[in-house]
């Protein structure tokens, strides 16, 4: 029999938290085969009672009962959805309690409440930061980068794109993105544009064995990807960006997750909760 | 006395899910002044007490013992946090024991596995998942369409930029957008670049008064935010959508969180976890 086991993760809204939270769980245990299953919007009986013989029926054909991460705001719901064949956690449940009564507050029960559109000047801010990240991203433009909260700097595909968009979506910061190429190196100078907005500078390095395998996937065999080049790259870089006191990151083992959480706890940026 | 109330979201990791999670208990309850404060990468026995000060200092401040929630992995960390003077929850915590139990496994307690780059192949897929959709947004190029999991069509600012970024950082989703523009309408036929990708389309709507008011922010005034405008490219888009067969969605009332997750379920997309 095989280590197979099937994980739902349920909720009455997208799914994206008890996904994270599930996740970052189930990377606990090695060694099993988790097959999971995201059904959000699971906010009406007929929708819960489906979600139901999902589970049972994926408990028959494993021959182990699945294991359903959810988050569901109503009591009712949730405990209807806890009568599936299965182990059965709530994070919403778990943690709502001890919350009231810490608070000396009924909660709402109101799902739906985070990620909300109501506050509209949080949402206007969030488009806007995304709006300047793609307009200021690769140094497409330096106009305007006076309003930008950082300006990332690095080499080609040393994951500032990801990073300037990750910071606006997640946490609507206004993040513009600047390559620093062979033509910025050699004058032992900041590039011209940049030197207005030194303090908003933060730099990403990456180490070049994983830059070469980067960049071939784009431009195989090409001297752009070459490791000769991409030393060459980083150690210029490398040494601008202690010339010119800009702090630095490392991407080579980080996730995009980690690399925004980190500057914007180092740069100690203003930003929004969605 | 204020209403006011501390929290701490603390995490050994990024913090984000940690975040999401609180976000979400805490629109829960009305009439409190939440101060939120987000401490990441708290992972070792230093930051713990440094931590630790800064929740005390914010109980003798408020008159109120804080509210700490926190993902700590390591036991000894989690059980120093919990010294605090504080309602301290964490979910890490609450959730390993029950899944250790009905695993008949221990968790490997190991920090920082979500979010990992360990898995090459998904972080590769997520880069190139963001290149594509950005090399792909509004229309710019219709190249490669072919390539496209989902293409978003709509009016300008109906969220599709936005949407597209989301499904591409979040779930690794290959999202084009192809903007409809008045040039669109009139010949009673899809714009002749999408023909082929029918079957690829997804709608996104929005409510007139509201497309006013987003147009209006960027081009106070104009004719293009009018709202006679808004009206009449809302109902050509529409009238296409329909005609076509062309799944559609009102993101009017919906945070991009919402419209990305509602799109991946409805069109089935294949998706990454990340």
């Amino acid at each position: 029999m095989s280590n197979r086991r099937t994980v739902f993760f349920i909720s009455d809204r997208t799914g994206i938290t008890v996904e994270m939270l599930g996740n970052s769980l189930l990377t606990q245990f090695e060694g099993i085969d988790f097959q999971r299953t995201t059904l959000p919007f699971v906010d009406t009986p007929e929708k819960i009672d489906q979600a139901i013989e999902q589970i049972n029926a994926a408990g028959v054909r494993d021959g182990k009962r699945p294991i359903v991460l959810s988050s569901m705001v109503d009591d009712a719901m949730s405990g209807r959805l806890g009568t599936a064949d299965a182990l059965f956690l709530d994070f919403f449940q778990v943690f709502i309690a001890p919350l009231e009564a810490e608070l000396g507050l009924k909660s709402t029960h109101a799902a739906g409440r985070s990620h909300g559109v109501t506050n509209s000047s949080a949402y206007l801010a969030r488009i806007e930061a995304i709006n300047y990240s793609l307009a200021h991203d690769d140094g497409q433009t330096t106009k305007d980068l006076k309003n930008a909260q950082v300006i990332l700097v690095g080499v080609s595909r040393s994951g500032k794109t990801p990073t300037a968009l990750y910071l606006a979506l997640q946490f609507g910061i206004k993040a513009a993105n600047f390559p620093l190429t062979p033509d910025d190196f050699g004058d032992g100078k900041l590039p011209l544009s940049l030197r207005p907005f030194r303090h908003k500078l933060f730099g990403l390095t990456i180490k070049p064995d994983r830059l070469t395998r980067i960049r071939s996937e784009r431009r195989p065999e090409s001297t752009y990807a070459s490791l000769a080049n991409c030393q060459f790259e980083i150690r210029e870089a490398e040494t601008m960006m202690q010339r010119e006191g800009i702090p630095a990151l490392d991407t080579t083992t980080r996730s995009i997750e980690e690399i925004a959480t980190t500057i914007v706890h180092h740069a100690k940026l203003q930003r929004h909760l969605f």
